[in-house]
Parts: structure tokens; C-alpha cells; sequence
């Protein structure tokens, strides 16, 4: 924990924008003055310039290289965030198709999703876990979809419930699976192969805000009119290599530098994987053992590797928690106001020791007021 | 030039993303790993956080007093750059309205807005500089706008051309006056009573790529149509705060930043626009003086106080002038394609130095040359 010490940092537990690799934030610092091979600093550099096309295309090449994305499929560095994303999508696959989009709600991001999602055309929600205060994800035999759907969307991990889908839901063949995974992408190992569309807003499992990916299947590129705005159709951004304006420099650059973080540094997706389950699970045995002291939001099959969700058995003891966590260095453990509680997002860039703090803490936190 | 020697930084004329102050860069160096007052990285910091939300508000602030924009306008920063106001403001403000849009075309940008523009409703190109190469802009008596257009769109400064707006163009009363002030934001006063919108993205006057400032009087707000994508409505973000959904944190961080130099630093936009015609003033006096060995692009009358674009006599020359200057510390100089030869970007960062640096240069190459 020396370098939390060193520079007044804490394990920051926020949602997002989210912890980062700190070798990742000592790159930023030493290099924002002048670029390394460069006479400015990137922020003052052209998107034309040759030395920042090289950092765009070593950061897509290596989420390819993380992911194992062939060349079937366009990787997009986009502005917007997951907001424009939930219009950019059926604006490009749903208008027009002729054809009525699936969704499975499984909470808040997925709900906001629909609603812009009606405003280009049919939606069809075909399994909805309102009621439970979305606290799971359906099995494959709790919705159906139909073959000519124009796709099926589902949201991976939902942040403020803390309930992650352990596999791809079912999705009948020819239908192409479009994936919010902005707060899990290369959490784990994935077959992309199995999606026609997955993106992510970068500030909670990849990078500073300012920035979305979307790894599309190129034959999808082609649905959307040559009517929409300009900035809206996938294929303007993926016939420019997301040249087509003025891509967020900086948020890319960032974003590279955490992907080779994972690729050099951690060694990979099945190394993160290994390593998210660790940090996840010390939170939720710290849950399940402590004798119903702390109540997890998310069923156990359900439960996030990124977003702990629990609550304390009354708001009081919840202050005194959140106040000890920070005099531990450990900050940013508020809930989601929807679900209450603490909220602990683990996500790749927190360090196993800050999980083994706060599991700690937690421990001894019970011990002392249970 | 000390800073540009112990930095391997040099004096940098790119037009986009754009030299940005030292200091400002020093300070976002000096504050990476931990924000002052907070326990992590800005880059890591949830933007409803109350240290962010203070960020945002100041910079917010700090444009405002710059500007002298009052509560009859909201100030918005988005993402999308400068193209995704090409289809915004016709989303907004002209679809569904009956009416038709004016535009005047003075250059590559207004080009842009205006194909984007005709997805979104009727467009009346009411002055066209196409014909000149876009070396001029139009007097008052050039052209003529309808009473009833939706609105009167133009783009102050043409970066590729190097022409600009002395003044705001004609526009009659309640015709609301809608600018592109991507290159020159803040390089001089200007009355925003006059203008109904005036926008920006920040990457060549205000800051890094990722942030586009849109100031909009608020009665304009409830244009937009509910049915719209809700990222493409103003009143979304206007009624957020500008945290409709995550916004640019960092990109918004910087250009506050930028905002406080030139409000602190600089003495605000009278004394920036005096150093801006110092600046320029330099580079054209060179090209008046060669004798006819430099041929400026635009038309004495609308010279740009931010781009000087000019030719020399044939291509041997020019990459003989490049070479000279990036041997002395000039970097950044080639002119866009569709223009040719030297485009020097002044901008508010460039100091007076760069620009007397690269004056002396082209005095020195004529003299040798001619």
C-alpha cells in the first residue's frame, strides 16, 4: 500500500469513472509534457499525425489480441458513452428492419436502454426482473425470442444491482446477441464470435470517461440508413478507422495503455479472470459469513466479479461503515440510492490487497457490531 | 523558448488538437496520480462526486465570466465534437418546425454542417464561397435571410482556409444566430446576446479533443422533439447539468483549466485578442513584405487571426520551408491538402515567441529564396 500512502491515494471502490492501474497514471504523468518520439504533449497533438494513428491502432490491436477479434468485426473508439449507444443501436439494426427488437431488463442500464430503443421501433422485453428489484438474470428457459428478431440485447453486468450474467443468454441462432458490457469488458475470457455487437463505455473496466468501444460484426455495418446523422451510423466511424471526426485522443490513449496493462502486465483475460474471482470472492464470503450481518442484493448465482452489493442490518451502522472504511483508506463504498447499502466495485485495476482490506474490514466490522 | 528546449517540446502549429498552455499541462502532470483534496486520479473520480461537480462548475463559471453569459443561456459540454452539432441543431431546431434553415458556406466545415443539415429539414444555402475556394466571407449585402427561417448558421472561423468572421454576419431580428466556433472560442469579446447558439468543440481554442462547449439560450431548449435520440436533446443535458449521462471528466477538467490561464494568466479575452493580433499580424506582415514570395490564401479583409495559410512558389520550396522550421523548433506546419502549402495555427496558447520565431524564419527563408 506504499503508493497509496506515498501520494495520499485511498482503494477507491467508485463505480465509475473507476480505479485505474496506477503504472498506467505514472505513464500519463511522465509523458504528458512531451510524447515520447514527439516534440508536444499528446493532448496537443493532431489525430492525423502519425504517431497518434500508431496509438490508435495498438490500442485497438491489442483489445483484438486480448479478445481474440478477427477481422469479421469493425473495433470502434466512439464519443457518447453507453447513452448514445442505446440510441445508436436500433437507430442502425431496428428503424426500418421491419423486424421487433428483443430485451432482457435485468436493471437500470437495460431499462434505459429500452426506452430509447421504442423511440426507433418495436421492442420486444422479453424477460423483465422489475420486481425482484432486480436481484438476478434469467435461466435459458425464462424467456424466449423469436427467430426474426432484429437482435437480442442484454446488459452483462448491472452495476447498480450487482447481478452479472455468468454466461451469453440463449439466443436462436441468426439472431445477432448485442451486449452492453461497459462495466465487465475483458473482465474474462470471451467467444466474440458468439455476438453481433458488444460495447462499452471505457471509465469503469477500461479507461477514463470519454470513450466507448464497440467491437460490431462488419455485416451489421450495413443496416443503418445513410439517413441518419452522420455521427450516429457505425459505418462512417468503421470505413475511417473512428477517424471519421476528431476521435477523444486522450480517452484512447488512456484506454491502450490499460490494455497492454493487461495483456504485459497481468498476462491476459484468464489471468484477470483468476483474479477477479479472488478479489470478489473475499467480499462475498465476508457476506456469507458473517451470520446475516451484511444481506448480499444480488441471488448468489447471479453475483457480479465487478459491483458487491450488501447492506448493513440498519442506516446507522451503514454510516459508521462507510466512516471506518475511510479512515482505512478505502473510499467510495456508497450504494446506488435504488438499492442502498454498500456498493464495492472491484473492477480489473483494483489490486487484490484492497479486496483483502476491505474483506477485512468487514470481518472485524461484524465482529464488533454484530 | 526554454521550456520547448529541456522538454524536446517545440513551438507547435498543428490546427487540431492544438498547442495548450504549459502551465496547464504541468499542473494536469503535477495532479495525475491524486487529485488535490480528493484520495485518487480525476481520471478515476465518479463524475457525482462532489469534487468533480465543483470542477465542472467552475469551469462552467469561469466561461461564463469570460464570456459574459448570463442565465438566459445554458452552457453544455458534450461529446461528439463538431459533427454531431452538424445534426444536433437541425434535429433541434429545424426538423418539425415548417420553416427552413440559412446557412452561409465559407469553407470545409459549413459544408459539413450543411449535408447533415438537409437529413434534418429544409436548408437555404444563402451565400456560397465555394467558387473562390473559399478564400472570403460575405458582406452584409452578399446575401439576404428570410424573417421566418428557423435559424442563421455559420462557421466564424474556417481553419482550413484561414478565413474568418470580422463580425458577426447579418441576420435579422428573431432569426436566432447560430455560430460554429470550433477554432476560435474565447479568442476575442463577442456580444452572445447576439446569438440564439454558439458552439465548440475544444480541441483547436479551449482545450484537448472530447468536450464540445454548446452555449444555447434556453428558450431554444424546448425545440427539440421528445421523440429524438435523448443524447441529440439539448434539454437533456441543459436540465442535467451536463450530467445527463457521464460526461467527458477529464476533457472538462483541462478545459477549465484553460479557461482559468486565460482568465488568470492571460487578463481575460481583450488582452487575448490583443496578443492574437500581435501574433498573426507578425505572420502576415511577413507575407506582405516577401515581395510576392509568399501568396496568402484568404483575401487581406477576412484574414483569420487564428489560421495564417499561405503558399510558396512551387512544392520544392515548401518542403525546403518545412524542413528549415522543424530544425528550428516549428513544428506542425504543412497546410491541408485541399489548399496546399504553410497553414500556421496561432491559437490563444501559442505564445508570442512561436510566432515571432516562425515570422523571423519566413523573413530568413525569402531573403535566401527569392
Amino acid at each position: 500500500m506504499s503508493s497509496a500512502v506515498t501520494t495520499q491515494r485511498a482503494y477507491n471502490f467508485s463505480a465509475g469513472p473507476a480505479v485505474l492501474p496506477v503504472s498506467v497514471l505514472e505513464q500519463v504523468r511522465d509523458e504528458m509534457m512531451c510524447l515520447p518520439g514527439s516534440r508536444c504533449s499528446l493532448l496537443e497533438m493532431s489525430h492525423r499525425d502519425k504517431v497518434f494513428i500508431d496509438i490508435l491502432h495498438d490500442a485497438e490491436n491489442t483489445v483484438r489480441s486480448l479478445m481474440g477479434i478477427s477481422d469479421d468485426y469493425a473495433v470502434l473508439f466512439l464519443q457518447g458513452g453507453a447513452a448514445l449507444q442505446f440510441s445508436m443501436i436500433p437507430a442502425n439494426l431496428l428503424a426500418g428492419s421491419g423486424k421487433s427488437a428483443a430485451y432482457i431488463q435485468t436493471g437500470v442500464w437495460g431499462k434505459k436502454a429500452i426506452a430509447e430503443a421504442k423511440k426507433e421501433g418495436d421492442v420486444n422485453v422479453v424477460y423483465d426482473a422489475a420486481e425482484s428489484n432486480f436481484n438476478h438474470v434469467p435461466g435459458s428457459g425464462d424467456y424466449s425470442v423469436s427467430d426474426d428478431s432484429a437482435y437480442l440485447y442484454f446488459c452483462n453486468n448491472e452495476t447498480i444491482q450487482g447481478v452479472q450474467f455468468q454466461d451469453e443468454p440463449a439466443c436462436p441462432a441468426g439472431v445477432p446477441l448485442v451486449c452492453d458490457a461497459s462495466s465487465d469488458f475483458m473482465h474474462k475470457p470471451v467467444d466474440i464470435n458468439k455476438y453481433g455487437l458488444m460495447y462499452a463505455c471505457a471509465q469503469k473496466n477500461a479507461g477514463p470517461a470519454g470513450v466507448t468501444v464497440v467491437v460490431i460484426r462488419r455485416d451489421l455495418l450495413d443496416r443503418g440508413s445513410k439517413t441518419l446523422p452522420g455521427y450516429l451510423q457505425y459505418k462512417n466511424h468503421a470505413d475511417a478507422d473512428s477517424e471519421w471526426n476528431t476521435p477523444p485522443t486522450f480517452a484512447i490513449w488512456v484506454l491502450g495503455k490499460v490494455a497492454r496493462w493487461l495483456q504485459d502486465d497481468i498476462g491476459g483475460l484468464e489471468a484477470i479472470e483468476k483474479l477477479n474471482r479472488q478479489k470478489s470472492s473475499l467480499l462475498y464470503d465476508a457476506i456469507d459469513q458473517s451470520g446475516g450481518f451484511y444481506t448480499g442484493h444480488a441471488k448468489p448465482d447471479c453475483r457480479s466479479l465487478m459491483n458487491v452489493t450488501f447492506t448493513l442490518p440498519n442506516d446507522d451502522l451503514q454510516a459508521a461503515f462507510i466512516a471506518e472504511a475511510a479512515a482505512n483508506d478505502l473510499v467510495a463504498l456508497k450504494g446506488h440510492r435504488s438499492v442502498g447499502g454498500i456498493r464495492a466495485s472491484v473492477y480489473n485495476a483494483m489490486p487484490l490487497e484492497g479486496a483483502k482490506a476491505l474483506a477485512q474490514l468487514m470481518n472485524d466490522f461484524a465482529s464488533k457490531n454484530a
